[in-house]
Order: C-alpha cells, then structure tokens, then sequence
C-alpha cells in the first residue's frame, strides 16, 4: 500500500465519541494545532446507550467538565428534552442534574462546535496504527495509508477495539450498532506491549412510541424551574418531552429464570466483565432474587424520533427473548422492539498503566481516555477526554501537567482510582468513590475549577470576570452577615414566625441566625437587606457554606492531612528493589503502578499501611538521590 | 447459531435507503403488513453523496413519486436548504426543480414518517439469506437468526452488496462512508442463481466552510419565488443558504494528468463500470481533454454543519493527490478536507432478470429496488422503491400490477430501459432517455399520475379532491377561452402593446390570441376575465396546453401508435425456439428478457425490426395457443 505524508500537528486526537470531541476541543482551544481523526463523521459524539447526562456524581462531572471550559455541558443545554435536578429534598453533596438528551440534535451540536473552533481539524478516517520510535509515539497511520505526524497522540476508540456484539449464542465482530469494529489498532496497540483486558457492557432494546400504552405507566416531567449544566448558559429549552414509569412483573422474572441458560453472561458465551453498577435485566434478577419489581423508564431519544429507550431492561438474551420480556412489562403488551437488545465485548488497557496525566507510561506523549481506560459512561469518558487533551496540549506548551486532586473534583476521584486502583470492570463513578462528597459539589464546581480553567487558557477572560465577581459578592456578604446584628424586634420575629423558626430572645450575629436549618438567605435578606441585593446562585453559595460550615471544615481539615502526604512525592527513578523489606505483593504493584505521591501508594489495593511506613521513611531518608537518573 | 421465528409479515423490505423508505412506506399505504429491516436505525435514507434531489429529469421523478402519493417529495419539501427551478427561460418540457437538502435533517423526517406509518414496523437488522422454495421467496433470516416470514420480499441494499472501497492503488471490503458491507446476502443472491455485474460510482472530498475563501467564488442563490416539489406541501421554508461556483484550473488539468497512473479507473484497479453522466473529475479531464476548465460547485451540506460537498470534483486518486486537486481551485487554497474522495464498487443485478414490475423472474414474490438493479442516484433508486412497493402489495391484496407506460412517466421510462435493455454502467435518467418529453413535464406530474396514485389508495381523498377541482377548472376554462371572442378594442390593444404583441384586426377566439407566444395568460384575464378567477397552477396547464397543443398532439399520436405495439402482449409462455427465422442473437436475447408486448420486444438492443416482424406474425396466426402452459 503506498503511504504519504499527510502532514504534521502538535496533538492527534483518534476518535469523536465523547472522550475525543473533549479532548480535540481542549487541546485546540489551549492554541495547540490539532487534529482529529474519527472513523465516520456522521457518529460524531453518538450516544450508542442511554441519550441522557448526569445523575449522581456524573451530573457533577459535566458541572466539573465545563468549569474548567469543556464542551459537554453547553451541548447538552442546546439539546436535552427533558431537565431534573434529582435530589432537591436531600443535602446539597447528593443533589445532581439529569437530562434527557435529543440524540441527534446532540451529535449534530457537538459536530458544529468541533467543525467552527480554531487550531482544529476534524476529519474522518480510521487510524490502523501507532508511529513509535523509542518508546516515544511519532504519529499514526490510516488505513488508506496517510501518515500524521504529531507531537502528542490521544486514543479515544471507545467499545471499538476489537468489538463483538453478543446476543444469546451469537457472537460477531462489530463495533457499537452494526459500526465497524476497529481490529487493527487494537493489534497496533497489542504489538507495543499494553496489557489489555476484556470488558463488556451491554444496552436494552429500543421501542416505538406509538405500540407503547402510556396509560399503564407514570408519567415523569422535567422540572417546571429552567436549569442548566452549563454556567454560561443564558438561553434555557423550556419545552419539555416527559418520560415514563413502568415496572417488570412476575412473568418478566420468571421469563428470565427460564431463558438463563440463553444468556451469554450465564452461558459462558461472555468472558469478559461488565459493569456491575449498571447490571443487565438477567444480573437484577438473580442477583436481587427477594426483588418483586424493578423500575423500566421509558425516555424518548428525540424530539422528532418514535424510538424510546427502555431504561432497566439491558440485555443480551435472544431476541425472541427480548420480544416476550418487553410484553411482560405494563404499558409495553404490544410494544414493537425497533433495536434489540446486545452486549458489546472490547480491549480495554489496564489503567494502572497510565500516569495521571493519563499519559501511558511505556509510551511517551501517548496519551488515552474515555472507554478504552476501563470505564463506561459518557461523562467518564469526556472527563477523561478534557485532562487527556489538556495534558497533551501542556507537553506541547511545556507548560505544567494538570492533575485534579480527589478532594477538587470528581474528575480527580476517576483517574485516581483508575491509574491507582485499576480496575476489574468497566469503571463507573458513583457518589461513594468520593471522601470528600461535601466538598465535591454540583453547586460549586466553578468555585472548584473555573481559576484552573482560566490558568489554562479554555475559560475566557468574560466569564472569569462574572466568576470573580460572583466569588467577590460571596466573601463580602459572608462578611456583611458576620457584622450585622439582627435585633428581637417585632418585624424579626414576624419573619422567623413565617420560617417555623423560633423567635430570638437576644441580639444575634445575620450569619448565626441563617445556620438555624430552618432559616434561609431569603429570610434573611428581609430583616437584613445588603446594600446590592445578590442573585440566587450567590445567595446559595452563602446558605451552604452557613448551614454546612462545620462538615466542610472538618473534610477541608482531613484534606489538609491527606495533602501532606500527596506533597510527599515520589521521586519517578525509584528503584523499589532497594526498599528493604516491603511485603513482596506490595513491591511488585508499585513497580507496576508506580505512584507519584505517598498519598497515591496508600491507596493502592495490596499496599498496606505497614509497607507505606516503610517506604516513606526510606524517601524522607533522601536515599532517592543514589538512585542513578538513567 | 440459534435460529428462531420472529413473524410473518405480507412484505419485508430489505435496507432503508431512498429505495427502500418508498418501497415500505407504498406498501404500508397500500394497508399490507410491512416489515422494513435495515442495517443501522441511524443511517435512514442517508446521502452518501451529493445532499441534492431533483434537476432535470430526476425533478421531475420526484414529482411523479408525489403524484402517486411517494414521500421523497414532501420530505425534500421540510428539510432543503435551497430550491432552484433550473431553465425557466426555456420550455416547460426542460424545466426542472432542484433542491440542496439539510442531509441530517432529510434523514430525521424520513426517519419519523416511517415510525409513524400504520401497518409498518421498522427494525435495526442485517438481513443474511433469502429464504426460497421452490422458486418462491418465502421470507428471510438475519444475522442474529431470526427468521421472517413473508408473501413478497424486495431487497433495496444499494451499493452494500460486497462493496469495496478503492482509492488510490488501495481496495477494501466496505459499504459507502466506512459502514459495514453485506457480504452474506450477496452471496444469498448469488447462490440463488442471479447474474450479477460489479459497477462502481465515486464521490468528492467534502471540505470545511471555514477555510474556504467564498470572494473567489461566485455566489449561487436558491430562488426567491417558494417552490415546492409535493403537491401537498403548504408550508414554505423561506430562509434559504446559497451555494457556491468556482473552476478548475490549468493546474487542476496538469495535476491529473501528473498522477494518472494513481487513479484507479486508469491503472486497472477498478473493474466494475462506472457512470458516464456522472464522471469523476480524472474521467471529465481525460475525457474533455480540449476544455480549459470545468465547474466546481461548493455546496453546504445542512444548515448546522460546516461540511460542504464538491460537486464537480468526484475522485477515487490518492488522498495527498486530491489535497493538491483541491487546493488547485480559486478559493480552496487552503481548504480543509473532511472526508476525501473514494470510489465504490459493489454487486448490482443484471436488470433484464426482472419483470417490469420490478420482481425478479427467477423467484417469484421477490423484488429487486434501487441500486442494487444497476442504477445510481437517490430519485431513482425511490422511484423503483415505489413502484416494487406499490407491485408487492398489489401481489398480496390480489391486485392488479401496476406499470407505468413510457408516455406516462419518467419512472415508466427508468423502468423499462432497465428491464428491457439492461444496462452497462450504473444507470442515470437523463431527459434524452424520454422520447415523449413534452408529455412528460414538471408541471403535469399530477395530471398524469394522481388518478392512478388515488386508485391503489396512496393518494388520500382530500387530495384527490383538490385534484379533480384543479382538472375540472383547467377543461372548463379551456372551454370557456375557445368560445369567448375578443375584438379589437382599444382595451384589447393596449394590453397587446403592452404584451408586445401585434394589435389584432379581426374579432377572435381568446383560445386563439393565448397561442401567441408573447401572450401570457394574464393578458388574457385583463381581456376576457372569468366569472371566478382560476389559480397559477390551473393557468399554468392553460398556456402550456394551448401554445404546445400542435406538439403535444404529436407526441399523443406517436403514443398511440406505439401503444399499439404495445398492446399486442407477447404471452408469458412463448417458446421462442418454435418462432422459425428468427435472427439467432435476437432469439437468445428475447430468451433473456422475455418482453411483455411487441413495443418492448422492438426496443430490445438486438432485436431488429426484421425479427419484430417475424414475432408479429407469429403472433398474430395464434400459434402461442399450441405451446404448452406448464
Ligand atoms: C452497547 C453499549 C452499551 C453501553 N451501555 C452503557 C451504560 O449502560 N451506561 C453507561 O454509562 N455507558 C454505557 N455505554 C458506554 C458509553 O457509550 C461509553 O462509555 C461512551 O460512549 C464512551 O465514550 P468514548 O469517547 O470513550 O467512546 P465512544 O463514544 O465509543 O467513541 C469512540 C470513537 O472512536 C472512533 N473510533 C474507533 N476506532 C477508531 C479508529 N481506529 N480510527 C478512528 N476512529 C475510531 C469511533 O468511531 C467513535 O467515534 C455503552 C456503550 C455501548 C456501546
Ligand atoms: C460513494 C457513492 C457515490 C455516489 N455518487 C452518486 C452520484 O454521483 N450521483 C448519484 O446520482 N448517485 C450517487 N450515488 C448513489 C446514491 O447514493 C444511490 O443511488 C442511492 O443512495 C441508492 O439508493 P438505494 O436505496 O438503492 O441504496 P442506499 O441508499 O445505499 O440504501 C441501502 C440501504 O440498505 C441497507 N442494507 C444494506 N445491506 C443490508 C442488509 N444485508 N440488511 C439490512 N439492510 C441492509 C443499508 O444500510 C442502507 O440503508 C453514490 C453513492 C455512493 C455510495
């Protein structure tokens, strides 16, 4: 096959699925000539599962992505049928927005962001292979055989590497939705030495709307109050789509219980493993057996499509399966099945094989993110995409590495756990991962980051004014109302009365009044008005950070703690064979995992306290130093 | 690999191409239970080429398709970007509607229209096998096993049957745009005995909008004047994006020239035929070789995208030789390619092994449409999708086969040069392939069709309403002019001069005064008005009709001399070796296509009018009555 130059970038991106539109956008947005090299322009950002964003911990990574100036939110706030903020009766650490996203009005949105903004070239073309001369990636070959080169390259291949679809005893090589898999530079990437592992994740059939009977289900609005992800979005869509709720019945269980021999997963067809936080129907009801019912959702995946996406029923049972559990569902007796359902088996790189950069440590400037490192999810891979693409555009820049701490952002819990922990299923962040779930907030992810997003050039000047200003407004209330003295006069109590709270007795701090649960800012601000009244999104701050004061300052103490022990770096030469008397199991996954702080070693399965004691008094003994720097 | 039975349906339809929507949603119409499966539910009726419909000829197709009650019409109606009626400055028998489609768009609408149709369930699948006895299709079987039962089958897979891409000296297995090929339903066919040919077709790189300079180029705006192609249509889409033209250039010429061993259709390869009509930019260069340069048009491929398609510039060279073509041309200098260039060939069906209504004559109840029978472009491939659609329901409700005459439409035309002459090449409709052109105008689509489209019950009541009010105000205003006198009055003469029109001398039928060229029929209305004024589309078929009526009664005196031909049917079961004298190739060939009447039979390549006259005698002395009707 003759080859050519096709010329030559500082960052190439390898795929437009969500990982790769936030990587492309980052890097070039940093001023780094990018290209981006997808298979088919017409996928770009597909929604291959669920069309809808955020939910908890993953509402707050869109939140998290678009402080620090990604793509993700903005979309979706052009394109969602439906928005809800789940959680409002609960803490303000579990409130997360969920939308609903038109599919192909997302895809088309993300595609015209990526085809207008500057430094980026989008093109479609299927990369075979990696360019590698000693240890450090060149570039990458297409399959019609043009060469790139390129400074940085940043895999974002998804569920693509040598994809199967199965489905009951069959088994095919296939991308995503009857794509083409992508078997070449899976090879590519075998050839280079990457440890691979097979993942699985799977996505229910698909129904038309007019064979479904919504009047056996429950409808589920979107909020009435206009919401966004974005914090620059101005202009909200206010015409909602509802969804619905139905349930699975005894026949639904027992047509399971039945066919569970034709399950790939329990057939033995399936090897490889799926995620255990999203379980497909025939996991629920084996593993939850005591289980009557399990919630189905039925969520449009557009304004001007019939189909409705089956939320609840992932499976990869035949699909003559598939058509008697459907009808077993209320609501759904005669519903038409217009995609069935399947799992999709790929290569996933163990992530312990990455920096946190998520740059891989065998191959200099090569970078991966999004489903390829082990996770699932949308949100998880345009997290990943947004670091990968700019760390890749830091090396170019020579400027510094960004790498978000576990107690800044979601984004940081993600890839510390996959670069520390590894992991033995597709990864899927959840509330729980976090231990600083107070500080890690929806309402405050541009406090978090928007000074990172602007230090890195992807928030613009504009909006950091508005974020510094906000940030103004909040310190100087939170002062105002350490000042004020709120007096037991009549008007007072008239507004405590109002608010179920009891009356004061003696003259009182505005701050100490607003910490009674019961009392809220709008409260306060009638008793004691500031000069300039503040808007909502300042008045809430100032609420949190009143009533929850205590909490967070106890986590911002234990993050204290931690940082002192993520400051213990390190150093990348370490030669653990010279550590004397660390537990055999413990040595052979530092060399492997290679942590970069003290911090990062402790949280490494199989690394136990004893042998952290050991290894921080062997670095704080400065023995490093006669470690030779090869 | 499991198999299982998924459902009987009166018709499966294979692929929802352009071909395929019309083929499913005709027969749906017609009220028969259709089954329409395709390979990927995000891919309906998409453009793999030029995001255009109509011009001349195929806009006229169009029109018929609506005229039957087809959807291509009304869907271009709701997603185009721009409409041009080309040759307005010349006779109606050219004039032409051409419209730029929004391709994301056009896909959606369709899309929904199908979900939407009662009697039609539309599936996500890979159709593998034909499932036959005894030379009857009797349904087919999946690639995950479900088998589908049916009356009538049509396949409409386009260029997926083994395709291959080709560009440069490289060959792949791929459907267009990088999709999966279908390799095991070709092989179905095959094994079934079709003749198969391969052809090939070609597509331009699609450039990015932002790095073209649109001052070197001259602007091509739609019309002002709204224009619609569906008689149904009432709502206008007013805002409409320009296009582009700009040219080759000498260097354009020299690099092709340069790098000709490099194109695949000069250095051997590609084997299958390509379309002459449409000729990639190597082919107009050889070919024209005199021609200093030829025209580029840039043409946005939606409204929300940046990609735009390069009509003029279809190339299968290599990629870095089509950057050099590209950046050749005033105003691509640095223009970016999105996708490049590639030639596709595939599996076609040799035409003449199908009746003219389109079902094969090997196996009964089974339907070729589109593509696959040899032709290129989308209004063809719809209008055969109709019309195997209208043909299968017909076969199941026990209904007559509907056949359109080459008087009667485009659609009849396309239709019998395919199965009466075959075709070398992919298989284009041009003006020139017509020889009642003036019969077979944009404007009297309706006039020639809706009877027929309301008789198989695709043309709704309301419409044929509209209709046979729009026919009955054209024959009574007809009637009216030739009875009403104008005399020459100074009134009279005055719109005359303003007509520029010689001042009459004598009284004289109004009928007689609208013959003049220069006399339009609202002169006539200022002259001798009618008690209620009559609509543009009804004043329209006046003029047409009265200054052409020398013509048109020509053209209806040769029909009626062919439909003579026509009418002399040539019995299913002639046994061509019994008619002695026959020329041998013409023997073998009318074995071949076994031609329905003696008019079809003399426009067989081969066939001269010799042997004609032989058949005709045969004929006509009755000797068909002693073959034996096995
Ligand atoms: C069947 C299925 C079920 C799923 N179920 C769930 C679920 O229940 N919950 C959940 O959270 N997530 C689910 N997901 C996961 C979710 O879709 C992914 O996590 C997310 O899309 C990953 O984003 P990504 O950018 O890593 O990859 P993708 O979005 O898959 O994008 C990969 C991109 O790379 C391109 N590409 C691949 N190979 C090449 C190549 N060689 N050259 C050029 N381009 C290439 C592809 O065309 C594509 O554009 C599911 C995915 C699938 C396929
Ligand atoms: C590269 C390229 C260049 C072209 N250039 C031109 C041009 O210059 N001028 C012009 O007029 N026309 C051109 N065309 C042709 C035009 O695109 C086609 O004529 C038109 O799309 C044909 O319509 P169709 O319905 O026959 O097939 P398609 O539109 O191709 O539809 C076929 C459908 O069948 C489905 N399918 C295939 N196999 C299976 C299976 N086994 N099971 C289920 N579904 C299946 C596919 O998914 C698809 O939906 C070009 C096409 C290509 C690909």
């Amino acid at each position: 096959m003759g080859q050519f130059e096709a010329g030559t970038y500082d960052c190439i991106v390898i795929g437009a699925g969500h990982a790769g539109a936030e990587a492309a956008l980052a890097a070039a947005n940093r001023g780094v000539d990018t290209l981006l090299l997808t298979m088919n322009l017409d996928m770009i950002a597909f929604m291959p599962c669920n069309p809808s964003l955020g939910g908890p911990a993953k509402g707050i990574v869109v939140r998290e992505i678009d402080a620090l100036g990604g793509a993700m939110g903005k979309i979706i706030d052009r394109s969602h049928i439906q928005m809800r903020m789940l959680n409002t009766g609960k803490g303000p650490a579990v409130r997360a927005l969920r939308a609903q996203a038109d599919k192909v009005i997302y895809q088309s949105e993300m595609k015209k962001l990526i085809e207008t903004t500057d430094n980026l070239t989008l093109r479609q073309a299927v990369v075979d292979e990696l360019i590698v001369e000693d240890d450090e990636v060149k570039g990458i070959v297409t399959h019609i055989g043009a060469i790139y080169r390129a400074k940085t390259v940043i895999i974002t291949t998804g569920t693509f590497l040598r994809g199967e679809i199965v489905i009951g005893d069959l088994r095919y090589s296939s991308g995503p939705n009857n794509q083409m898999p992508s078997v070449k530079l899976a090879e590519s990437l075998e050839n280079l030495g990457f440890d691979v592992v097979r993942f699985k994740t799977g996505t229910p059939p698909r129904l038309n709307s007019k064979t479904i009977d919504y009047s056996k289900t429950e409808i589920q609005p979107g909020d009435d109050v206009p919401r966004a992800f974005s914090y620059e979005t101005t202009e909200y869509i206010m015409d909602q789509l509802p969804c619905w709720l139905t349930y699975t019945t005894p026949l639904t269980h027992q047509l399971i219980n039945d066919n569970l021999h034709l399950a790939p997963m329990y057939s033995g067809m399936i090897k490889g493993r799926g995620p255990s936080y999203c379980p497909s129907i025939e996991d629920k009801i084996v593993r939850f057996a005591d289980k009557g019912r399990h919630q189905v959702f039925l969520e449009p995946e557009g304004r001007n499509t019939n189909e409705v996406y089956v939320q609840g029923l992932s499976t990869s049972l035949p699909e003559h399966v598939q058509r008697q559990l459907v009808a077993s569902v209320p609501g759904l007796e005669n519903a038409e099945i217009m995609r069935a359902g399947y799992a999709i088996e790929y290569d996933a790189i163990v992530p312990t094989q990455l920096w946190p950069t998520l740059e891989t440590k065998k191959i200099k400037n090569l970078y991966t993110a999004g489903q390829i490192n082990g996770t699932s999810g949308y949100e998880e891979a345009a997290a990943q995409g947004l670091m990968a693409g700019i760390n890749a555009a830091s090396r170019v820049l020579g400027k510094e590495e960004v790498i978000l701490g576990r107690d800044e952002a979601y984004i940081g819990v993600l890839i510390d756990d996959l670069v520390t922990k590894g992991t033995l299923e597709p990864y899927r962040l959840l509330t729980s991962r976090a231990e600083y779930r107070l500080l890690l907030r929806h309402d405050n992810a541009d406090m978090r980051l928007t000074e990172l997003g602007y230090e890195i050039g992807l928030i613009r000047p504009q909006r950091y004014a508005q974020f510094t200003e906000k940030k103004r407004q909040i310190q100087e209330e939170l002062e105002r109302l350490a000042q004020v003295t709120v007096k037991p006069t009549e008007e007072v109590q008239a507004v405590l009365a109002e608010a179920n709270s009891t009356p004061i007795k003696e003259p009182l701090k505005a701050i100490d009044l607003l910490k009674r649960p019961e009392v809220m800012y709008a409260h306060i601000e009638k008793i004691a008005p500031a000069d300039t009244p503040v808007d909502e999104q300042v008045a809430e701050q100032i609420e949190i950070f009143t009533k929850y004061e205590g909490y967070i300052k106890k986590s911002l103490q234990q993050v204290d703690k931690m940082k002192k022990l993520e400051n213990k770096i390190i150093p990348e030469n370490i030669d653990y064979d010279a550590v004397a008397n660390i537990a055999h199991e413990a040595r052979a996954i530092l060399k492997e995992v290679r942590p970069r702080s003290i911090a990062q070693a402790s949280r490494i399965p199989g690394v136990n306290p004893a042998d952290i004691s050991i290894l921080l008094i062997y670095i704080e003994q400065g023995r490093i130093a006669k470690v030779s720097n090869e």
